[in-house]
């Protein structure tokens, strides 16, 4: 196994922990192949047994303190300066280390807002407590929020290639579903060629495969979460697919409207629907750029709709892509409290996001695309081709 | 997808509530494809998106709070008698359940001891003393560490039948080991065999691929965690083995001891280790029952091996086996810091535990075995066939 991906990313984490003002980092695991903390595959890529402390000083090399059996694999990762065994148990040798470090201040890895870091199960959080009861340190543990957030968001140079990389076999499918997509067809129909082309192209999916990808036929379906139905697709009908993969563990996720039948044909209501949430990607994409706000990028989008007589989508405009299809960290959402502080997060070059949005139509249900999209310096490129014409099926 | 098997887990939740005295278990939740609760497959077997409640009364039926989006994949597997979907935020929603249940314990998934219970991030727990703060819910939160261990621990028919059929599947694969290993060979080259053998049985692995099997050749390997090597089989050598496959999500967990000769040739202390071990397991099978507590029976094995003058292992006896091959719960170990308090556990019927040691020869390495038991009502049966022999190849 090659840990370079990993080595990318832990370099990462010294300057963010010195812009945060944040001296030393602590993910804090066990049993990982039961439950692993998020960030624990991209600054490791193993599994520990044992309680284990990975500790990421600002001015210091990482060390890691792991149980007996699991030093082997640890020092073959080349991640750590340091690779310290315990064998009963891990208390003494932590606080031996924290004595020696001596920082002010602990991030550890829990946040009410952000998942991906929010990895720190409540029982360990008590047994970090316990250990810590006669220290100083007790006192000193804070949120890793945004120190994961950055790390996890600042998507290095090998990760943004296999995001590109997901797009594309992507995009590559939706060019074969023009093909093999007909009137007649059922959704399950549909969604089982997708699952053939997935396999062809050998590559996985970029979340629950029982809904991935969503295939909505016609009107009366509400999109989300649910999977595909024997509802079939008829002429004069709208398709609707959200799809991602899932390449060398980094995701897509793009949403693709059809049209069963000629360009001349679709109706007025949908081609203005169409046109709103493709100009209204459009706008975020013209307006985002590092420094702006989450919220201020659905703001652009969630009032253009609603200037041309839409009720608002009943969602962010867009999310973090990554090792997750939803990979956490700042959101391109409305301040709704089922949000959190997530749309307070700024966003920063290198980040890559979803842009996506629904209008819902009186005679034909929803019409709904997805881009992804990288931030560079000053504004952000297109990762996906973006959807510019609904696509026609005669 | 099929719920039956989660139908089986839930309908054992309320008998274990009432006789823990709990009146309401809360699975607390959300984004579960980033970093589920290790319960939450057992009684539910999909995914969340926001933050979602699943609440099991001691007095009533079991019932789900999730977001919008989740609502109809929630209702398509049948376990909740409701369903009830929020859209901005769950609070008020939950506050207004558990007014009417009125519970004096509100048992969460935290716990000290036990990973398979600690499903709970600290960031979730925040939130949940967040919502409660106003209410006298706040300080009925209690550990749901006894009702965990006991679902998880009580295997169902269908629980056995898989772990069953695992164990086959595993004893079936090291009886095609007895005549593709050879001198010479390569621990490498005998892991790709089996791992050509375990895509050939078509399942899974029960635990990192990494190091499953783990194939370790000579006197001179520890046995751990670490993977295979280019170590070769020398004739008059052992061999030894810790494997496990995953069969519908359940595992298996065996070790057996080759060695590189005839019967006649196993040298007296590779005889005397082999048999110290073999018969210190089946000490500890003739002894644990239901009842039983968890480091009584380790030390049954681990006064037998001292008896017969070896060090002792330096490991818990035996761990339960489920849908991970370390399954939590109660573990039949001695009483080190590092095992917390899960040596005091009880043993249950319908549990499935290991039985795994290892004693030190002075010049052939480690000699260890590891069988598979279930707990009956009044002793064990072996799921696996006991090693009783070294398996000689010549």
């Amino acid at each position: 196994m090659s840990f370079d991906l990993q080595l990318e990313k832990v370099k990462q984490v010294e300057g963010i922990l010195k812009e945060t003002d944040t001296d030393l980092w602590l993910v804090w695991v066990r049993e990982t192949s039961q439950m692993a903390d998020p960030v624990l595959e991209l600054i490791y890529g193993g599994s520990f047994v044992w309680q284990s402390a990975l500790m990421f000083p600002s001015n210091g090399k990482p060390l890691a303190i792991v149980g007996d059996f699991d030093v082997d694999a640890t020092k073959a990762t080349g991640l750590f300066d340091g690779v310290i065994p315990y064998t009963k148990s891990i208390k003494d040798v932590l606080i031996k280390e924290l004595n020696r470090l001596g920082p002010s201040k602990i991030a550890i890895n829990f946040s009410r807002n952000d998942v991906a870091a929010d990895g720190l199960s409540h029982g360990m959080y008590l047994i970090l407590k316990d250990y810590l009861a006669d220290s100083d340190f007790k006192s000193r543990l804070i949120s890793a929020e945004t120190v994961v957030s950055k790390l996890r968001g600042r998507k290095t140079a090998t990760e943004i290639e296999r995001i590109k990389k997901a797009v594309q076999i992507t995009e590559s499918i939706f060019e074969e579903a023009r093909r093999f997509v007909k009137v007649g067809m059922t959704e399950l129909e549909i969604y089982n060629k997708f699952h053939k082309a997935v396999a062809q192209h050998d590559v996985g999916f970029a979340w629950g495969e029982d809904h991935n990808p969503a295939v909505d036929a016609g009107p009366y379906k509400q999109f989300g979460h649910s999977g595909p139905t024997v509802n079939t697709v008829k002429k004069g009908h709208l398709l609707h697919f959200d799809f991602g993969v899932k390449y060398q563990d980094y995701c897509s996720d793009l949403q693709r409207m059809f049209f069963f039948g000629n360009p001349e044909d679709v109706p007025d209501e949908v081609q203005n629907a169409f046109e709103t949430v493709r100009d209204a990607i459009q706008a975020a994409a013209d307006w985002i750029r590092p420094g702006a706000v989450g919220y201020e990028v659905d703001t652009i989008a969630r009032e253009f709709v609603k200037e041309r007589g839409y009720e608002e989508y009943q969602h962010a405009l867009g999310h973090q892509v990554g090792r997750q299809a939803h990979d956490g960290g700042t959101l391109l959402g409305p301040r709704w409290e089922r949000y959190g502080a997530t749309p307070m997060g700024v966003v920063e070059v290198g980040n890559v996001f979803t842009l996506e949005l629904y209008v819902t139509t009186e005679h034909y249900g929803q019409v709904s695309l997805e881009e992804d999209i990288l931030i560079t310096r000053k504004s952000c490129e297109f990762l996906s081709r973006p959807q510019k014409e609904l696509i026609c099926i005669p």
